[in-house]
């Protein structure tokens, strides 16, 4: 199961009512950040999750309302008592600002590693897989792809063939490999072909491109960017680097996705629900995001 | 008339329902922020006041709670329209930090300015006049002390005296010097003494100190950390480096001023208001600060 929150749904500042855009994805007792504006910290406490299961956290870009929360989020990650390290990944230049960010955090307590973004770049935390791509804003920008993996279906007959003793088979359903006098098995010798997984895909700021559709293609879930609801407000989207409401529906639909979220709503737009009517009828799946939103995402019965 | 406002009152990190410590004091369409932690930007809009009039910008320390909101805060500034330099008063190494914070928001329409807290140091910005004095805290910390200064009385004999021509009088009530025929006339020459101005003294975070007393000395309002209300708590406030209500109600008395508001209270301190009696013993004109908290003082009538 993988749990979906939208911490914040707002863009370029927060306001009272709406958190800055951020989502939190935790599956088995690991959680994934994506982006940490002022006040997620905040967000996160309310929407009732822990700081210390934060093993990741994603920087789309360097914008302040995506990582300007960071090194108070930090701090309090250290107060709810965090010591394991904590990854950062995002574009190149992740370390150099979140060390400059924590100028004001000198003594954390736990290290601190960063991965720059690069081609195929993939960072996999038990069996969460973290994938990104790049989107097209103003600045250098990535988008990020999070997937559930999910071993095979236990081959009885796979397993005899293989030689498995019988005692080793409940083992390898839950280990890449055991040794059993002297003798290495692994679980490709139990298992059949990984079975489809849960996949979700988190894109903000952006412009519409060919590798967002891509890279979403087959998602449960895809939270998209839609900065302006009214299609009135093509150019200034152009202008800004984001996104209509309907630009984000025509990519879902060429993703074949299965539902889609949207989110970082311009602070001009107080009622992004009297837009949604410019999504749905591109791609009916679509639902505008809210601080709190949230949904468990369950494997396939098979 | 000097506008006091405290636009949080909390410390350690943001919560729901209680900003971060932080003051605003504006007159005549000036203003001096003090602090400016996470979410400081949020509050000051709740509380009606403009980002554009903020000429200076006090920073205590640079413990995160105090500081963190910076670059977003600037950024908004910048939204709203400021184009003006703005001043930074702080303890040593405030250029450092605040640059520091600014890698994500690295193109502001403003020039800063940077004044490294020094003995005897002083910044005027048209009647205000700010000083700065040593706290006693974990790491390098300082207070403030804002006085809204009043020119002396018109002496009409004075400027008979002086042989002041009579139509440089209006003129030499409002500015410092004026010329007129070749001869510089200066406002010395129509006004009395100096009147009483409005004193103005914040400190957080510190332990009680005698330079606390001595730079609050007739304040008309005094805002003083009082992270701890029980008494009981004592220990712990002097490991941390903070004040009990009770304490910071024995500095009041001793700088005789005529009234104080407790801020910057432990996120452990839910109702501030249960512990008031502790400080109101010992010196009745106190009361507990909120977030939004506001008052205008005025000159003498005289």
């Amino acid at each position: 199961m993988l749990n979906v929150t939208l911490l914040g749904t707002g863009g370029t500042m927060p306001l009272k009512n709406r958190w800055l855009s951020s989502c939190l994805l935790s599956s088995n007792g690991h959680s994934v950040l994506i982006d940490c504006g002022e006040g997620t910290q905040i967000a996160l406490k309310a929407a009732g999750h822990k700081f210390k299961s934060i093993d990741v956290i994603c920087i789309s870009h360097f914008h302040a309302d995506h990582i300007s929360g960071i090194p108070g989020f930090l701090l309090t990650m250290s107060n709810e008592g965090r010591i394991k390290p904590v990854t950062f990944i995002g574009p190149k230049g992740i370390e150099h600002n979140i060390r400059s960010l924590c100028v004001i955090a000198p003594n954390l307590p736990f290290d601190m590693s960063f991965i720059e973004y690069t081609d195929n770049m993939e960072f996999c935390l038990e069996n969460m897989r973290i994938r990104a791509f790049p989107l097209k804003h103003s600045v250098r920008c990535i988008g990020f792809t999070l997937e559930l993996l999910r071993v095979g279906k236990f081959d009885r007959d796979k397993a005899e063939k293989n030689n498995v003793p019988m005692r080793m088979w409940k083992l390898l359903q839950k280990n890449e490999s055991a040794e059993l006098d002297g003798t290495v098995y692994t679980s490709d010798m139990v298992l059949g072909k990984p079975r489809k997984g849960i996949k979700v895909t988190y894109c903000t700021d952006t412009r519409p491109t060919e590798t967002i559709a891509e890279n979403a293609l087959g998602s449960e879930l895809f939270i998209c960017e839609g900065m302006f609801g009214d299609n009135g407000k093509l150019a200034r989207a152009k202008e800004s680097g984001h996104m209509l409401f309907s630009e984000a529906a025509e990519l879902a639909l060429r993703a074949n996705v299965k539902q889609m979220w949207l989110t970082h709503f311009s602070p001009s737009l107080t009622d992004p629900e009297a837009y949604i009517d410019s999504a749905k009828k591109i791609y009916p799946s679509t639902e505008c995001g809210y601080d709190g939103k949230t949904i468990d995402l369950m494997f396939d019965k098979e």
